[in-house]
């Protein structure tokens, strides 16, 4: 059987664990798992892929004990790393059939519906719950907090089977992240700036333009940086989409945008936001990123900032491992926004731990280089060459650009050549990109450096 | 067959008037209809009952060409005139059995979901066309406003069977009413005026309580003294519902309300303040009004104040027909959130054209007494008795009460004893209350005065 869950209590998340406990307890055998993401926190599937309960995994996103026990080779099956709008494609196309999905769900009233936003264990928007619970055979809410009547419905009764009520679904604490906060490192800060300066050279901060961050501090400068430029010229964007944060429902109440497109909150105030303002819209993760959708979110996209584990000289990022191959992450949308906004810039020190960023051959490939645009770093700016357009335009404003390669030698130049790792041949799983197509494989780590 | 519609494009409606000429046309026969109220714009309806293309109608409201064709006793079946909360239930249960609902919805988007509070013909919420949406056999939405996506929706695509796009769902100009204005007359002011003071004597303009009122000039008017109260004392109401006027949006934005439940917009304020406030909750004639609905809202009022064509002895009050029995109106929701709420007030003038309002029988009972409890005239006010609890409280704070048969007396004082009418006795249809249950007859009224 398939069994299904979402992250949106992230590392707070009781509800996996509890259902691991029964897979074991009933000894199940053969189980294959589809969550959203898998935190830290989700130890007791541990056990479930040690003793063969569970045998394969799709899911977007992965860290922690669990990433470590897959990475070992213990999954019997196979690990799919998925996007999160190739996880909802693959879900509503019947690629992945879910036999049942539990859904942890902070607020269900008497008739079976269930909102995100309210609630001990409220975290704010339940998006990457959508496509199971319009799809999967049997629907299992799961919940502390029942109420008589909602006035919001993120999810519909008209999909729901059952509901269990119990004491906690998570810990409120683990649920909203705290690492949503302007970076104060200077190297950090300079990029954002430059980013900022680059965006609107390339005239993409004007009147209705749309955009998306990542929820890292260097991200976060950035749209500090563009809140400025907003105000000053008396800018105001159509939306900014994601991963909430509080910085954008600020921007949101200053009326710097018509809308907030949320597939997830990552605070507290994007939690309470979603709640209050009508212009806050909570998505589903197809509305959000699924290829197959009719004009999703993510193509209506200007400009987005993203991170990344190691690039290389094509542009195409990792995100999903570390430099030593090791599962620390994973696409959730990266790949998602990364193909359909019009700019997409990829933010990151050149140098961090001492290894350069540009490698000549990555880990891991989780967004191909056709989708990204521009790298920025301290040293410098790089441009896609597929990107004549903004190659020109950029020449125009006499910006300096880069070309990876000499970036990577800038780099190699502080840090001198690094070693090439042997490359690991165990294969433990899949990179697929959104659309269904495997792009790269994961590879067993003999030893966990 | 049935076809239904809803009346929120109110006089502005061009979809029922086509659906009739299509009728016409095909020479259809005894086709059954069930709209939620009918207009005096609605004249291609008069042809069909004329030929016999209609011989039956369900309905909660009725006035225009429509009445009078219906009360000469040309409809060849019945008409059974229901109440809102009362028409959802006899559709939701089975009891109407709806083939086709013909929805005008302002706005649709690609997937086929509907929205009422924007585009041309925007009319905000779309409360009565719900239990069709979700019940009708076929469900085809009338569209002149298609948009890719809609952030809100009112309408799920998932009950949708097509979509039309017309030039025009109707006349902006008929679709909010233009009547909604606090009295100036001097009289409806002092029963406004006394009713708030009753209100706050009973101790119901407190912190958490809620209300409803009509779009009447004397309701609004009580809307604006109990405005007046909550803001000297401070207090905070937990819900207005309704028809929702732009008296409601106001006192929503200055926070005297946490929530507007709001099943139908009367005014271009509303219409806007739907689409703009997280707080001014559309809801469906289930939820307001529904009787086999756990807790509507309509359940959940401390106070109402309502009109009445005429009041009897007993308190039952008749909306439905004039003092010559012909259909004027109808219940809408007059029964059921005379049903629901913990105090129902009746403001009338005691005189209205040379005739007292208060009769010893009623042409028609729309709603019955044992569900009105206070009635409050420029003369004075009057108490049920079944009400000793409310009676015990006016006494404490010595506010004089008259019975009914005073009121009466005084008002026939003034206008002498009017000579009662011969009793019309062909019967043309029926009122049905909430729960289903037949309450009173409509009869065929030969000259129409």
């Amino acid at each position: 059987m398939t069994f299904s869950f979402h992250h949106h209590l992230r590392s707070g998340d009781w509800v996996i664990n509890e259902v691991a406990k029964v897979i074991q307890k009933k000894k199940l055998k053969n189980i294959h798992i589809a969550p959203s993401s898998i935190f830290e926190s989700y130890t007791e599937l541990v056990p479930c892929i040690e003793n063969g309960n569970i045998t394969s995994i799709h899911t977007s996103y992965m860290n922690g004990p669990v990433s470590i026990a897959v990475q070992k080779g213990l999954l019997k099956g196979e690990l799919v790393m998925q996007t999160h709008g190739g996880r909802a494609r693959s879900i509503e196309s019947g690629e992945i059939h879910i036999d049942v999905a539990f859904l942890a769900t902070p607020t269900v009233d008497k008739l079976g519906n269930g909102y995100g936003a309210t609630g001990e264990s409220a975290c704010g928007v339940l998006g990457y719950a959508v496509s199971d619970l319009e799809y999967a055979d049997i629907v299992i809410l799961v919940t502390d907090h029942l109420v008589d009547a909602l006035d919001h419905i993120q999810l519909s009764k008209d999909y729901v089977d059952a509901v269990i009520v119990v004491d906690k679904i998570g810990n409120p604490e683990g649920i909203v992240s705290g690492t949503t906060k302007i970076t104060r490192d200077p190297i950090g800060l300079k990029i954002a700036k430059d980013t900022s300066v680059l965006l609107d050279k390339l005239g993409l901060i004007k009147n209705g333009f749309s955009m998306q961050t990542g929820a890292g501090g260097t991200s976060l400068a950035v749209v500090d940086y563009v809140r400025a430029i907003m105000k000053k010229r008396n800018i105001k964007g159509r939306f900014a989409s994601g991963g909430i944060t509080s910085y954008y429902v600020k921007m949101l109440e200053e009326g710097l945008f018509e809308n907030l497109y949320d597939v997830q909150c990552f605070d507290l105030d994007a939690v309470k936001s979603v709640d209050r303002n009508q212009n806050h819209i909570a998505i589903s993760a197809s509305k959000y990123g699924n290829p197959y959708e009719d004009l999703p979110i993510c193509e209506q996209l200007d400009f987005v900032i993203l991170g990344a584990t190691e690039i290389d000289l094509d542009f195409n990022v990792n995100v999903t491992t570390d430099s030593f191959g090791r599962i620390i992450g994973g696409s959730g949308g990266h790949s998602d926004i990364a193909h359909g906004a019009f700019c997409t810039v990829i933010v990151s020190q050149l140098i961090k731990s001492r290894l350069p960023i540009i490698k000549e051959e990555l880990q891991t490939i989780s967004t191909p280089g056709e989708n990204v645009d521009v790298f920025v770093c301290e040293r410098g700016i790089a441009v896609n060459p597929l990107r004549k357009d903004l190659i020109d335009q950029l020449n125009r404003k006499k910006v300096p650009i880069f070309t990876m390669k000499e970036l990577l030698e800038e780099a190699h130049w502080v840090t001198g050549v690094p070693k090439k790792l042997p490359k690991n041949t165990k294969r433990i799983g899949v990179v697929e990109y959104r659309d269904g197509t495997i792009i790269d494989s994961l590879y067993q780590v003999e030893s966990h450096v």
